[in-house]
């Protein structure tokens, strides 16, 4: 398949904001991390005055063969049965996306239930869930493939749509294990530091989801060999999600069309991480919206070198945490592109380093 | 003076938004902190639908006799500067309350500059900048009450103009000084525990402002004796700050017209102090918009039993960190409000604990 070709974030824009950020009327650094924010705006845009208008979270589903396992605390028809209440608008994401000036697309890549004809479900199953990754690969590498590209079309769209920030979600009954074993498989991290609660599951049931991560990771190496020098496309075929890949997918988009994306949590990141595996330049693209309480995302931030911009302790998925982060992203936008230098405001003198 | 008649927040609505909040589609709890900011909310509005629109911020602004002690990295004009920079949108709280939907009001209590008329600056000098606190009363009782007042009908005035939300935010060359010692004095902590580098002194600098501190509180002490237990609008008065007392009166009214009031950084959150001292129930409608990189602001929050919506690091004031949080509080609002019940949505079975 033909990866797309992401450009650099040039770091003399960077240079250049920070310059114009540091003459605004406010003490040196006084914004602090949003001033960290506008300015990788502000390079991403190749703009001095950077604008984030529309938004648009594409929530990738899918199920996982994992759930027989008993991994969640959940049934997996909860999957299918979620994404008709992403459709009719109950949903959390439904609610904060509309706040925080975002449309929502809900992108079908591997469900199991028959799902209607709907404007904003992009149909693009590839199969009906994953293979059970502890016992067989998540899917083939076609498979993966396609479900890339499916969430690559689905990021093209919104874009086309006008989407100017863009953020992936995730559901699918079993997907935190799926992100668990890649990301023990790209970090290099035992299954126990990277495996957490999920939806909620009981003290016996995570040490048998810990027990199903690790067996996946052997199974994958068995094959593979060593997973964080193999063929990321591989890993991701072996230990899956057809929604991971397609959130992977979504990232890969965005930073071609040059947009700022969007993390959410442990799931959304897993697949941030296979885009960066896929396309390192990605990563100049990647904000974190939010850090979940699921302990994997806070080695995924930390290798992805990401500081999230909200710590509410959310754990819901669906892209809630990337999207309440959107207007802090526009605010940090704003404040570069519309606040008065010193000199414009006749405010001063301007006292280096007060 | 009449201070205005707080009505309490009945824990029975919190209760009846709990149940509800329980029933929607998520994991019980998946939404942390956005979910206990959304009963709160349910609560102040009486309704399980709670609906945030239309924000405010009052920045309220004067000088302070103590700036002259050189506790500033600013010389004093840059109040009356500033003030001209928000009245022409060109400061950071002009952008950040755009994004957020806030309107910005001016409120001038104690400006020693000359300032134009201008339909978003409202006008209520009771004198030109506060007393040096190390010296003498940073103002009269009469004064104290007089800014107090100027702050209630400001906020008075933004509601009735549509205001659904309220935050105030400050304006004052060496306001954290007079914040860190009413807070010492509140808080009944000493000078250290509290002061910090405001807008960004040096070491030199810093251990000066400690000592100015410390003098006024022992001036204070000497005439009113225990500062924690003295009556609160004396020490208010003795310590200062009149846009502290203005921001005061700001938190009071609003708790008045059962409004949810956000605080922001170090000298608001100081007058969210001197309000709950003023009138206890006010605590019920405050919500901490941000922690700011302050540390005396940790302790406010603290002792007012708040927990910040955003950690960002700011340290600039004029209601920033407040007005950037108003849209979680909206997405807070809006997840209570809009989402579907597991039963709506006919996803389950819904998994106690899960």
């Amino acid at each position: 398949m033909q990866l797309p070709n992401v450009s650099p974030v040039d770091p003399g824009w960077l240079e250049a904001a920070w310059a114009r950020q540091d003459q605004l009327t406010k003490p040196r650094r006084a914004l602090a991390y949003l001033e960290e924010l506008s300015v990788r705006l502000a390079a991403i845009q190749r703009s001095l005055r950077p604008e984030l208008g529309q938004g648009a979270v594409i929530v990738c589903a899918a199920d996982h063969g994992v759930a027989a396992e008993g991994v969640s605390a959940y049934p997996p028809e909860v999957t299918g049965q979620m994404v008709l209440n992403f459709l009719r608008g109950g949903a959390a994401i439904n609610q904060i996306a509309q706040v925080a000036g975002a449309e929502v697309y809900v992108l079908d890549v591997g469900v199991r239930a028959d799902l209607p004809a709907h404007e904003r479900l992009i149909a693009a199953r590839v199969r009906p869930g994953s293979g059970n990754l502890r016992l067989e690969p998540a899917m083939t590498r076609a498979q993966a493939e396609q479900a890339l590209e499916a969430g690559m079309e689905a990021a093209r769209r919104a874009i086309r749509e006008g989407a100017t920030l863009l953020a992936a979600g995730d559901m699918g009954i079993g997907n935190t294990t799926a992100a668990a074993a890649l990301t023990a498989a790209w970090l290099g991290l035992p299954a126990e530091a990277v495996t957490g609660r999920g939806t909620g599951v009981d003290d016996a049931r995570y040490h048998h989801k810990v027990g199903v991560v690790k067996q996946a990771l052997r199974r994958a190496e068995q094959r593979l060999g060593d997973l964080a020098q193999a063929d990321p496309l591989a890993v991701l075929a072996a230990l899956g999600g057809l929604e991971i890949a397609a959130i992977a997918g979504v990232f890969l988009a965005g930073a071609e069309a040059r947009l700022p994306i969007v993390t959410d949590g442990f799931p959304v990141t897993a697949g941030a991480l296979a885009a960066v595996r896929l396309a390192p330049r990605v990563r100049g693209y990647l904000f974190a919206g939010h850090r979940s309480a699921e302990p994997g995302h806070h080695r995924q931030l930390e290798a992805l070198g990401l500081k999230p911009v909200l710590e509410l302790g959310l754990r819901l998925g669906e892209g809630t945490g990337a999207v309440l982060s959107f207007p802090i992203l526009r605010a940090a936008a704003g404040v570069l592109a519309g606040m008065a230098t010193f000199e414009e405001a006749g405010v001063g003198p301007a006292v280096e380093g007060s």
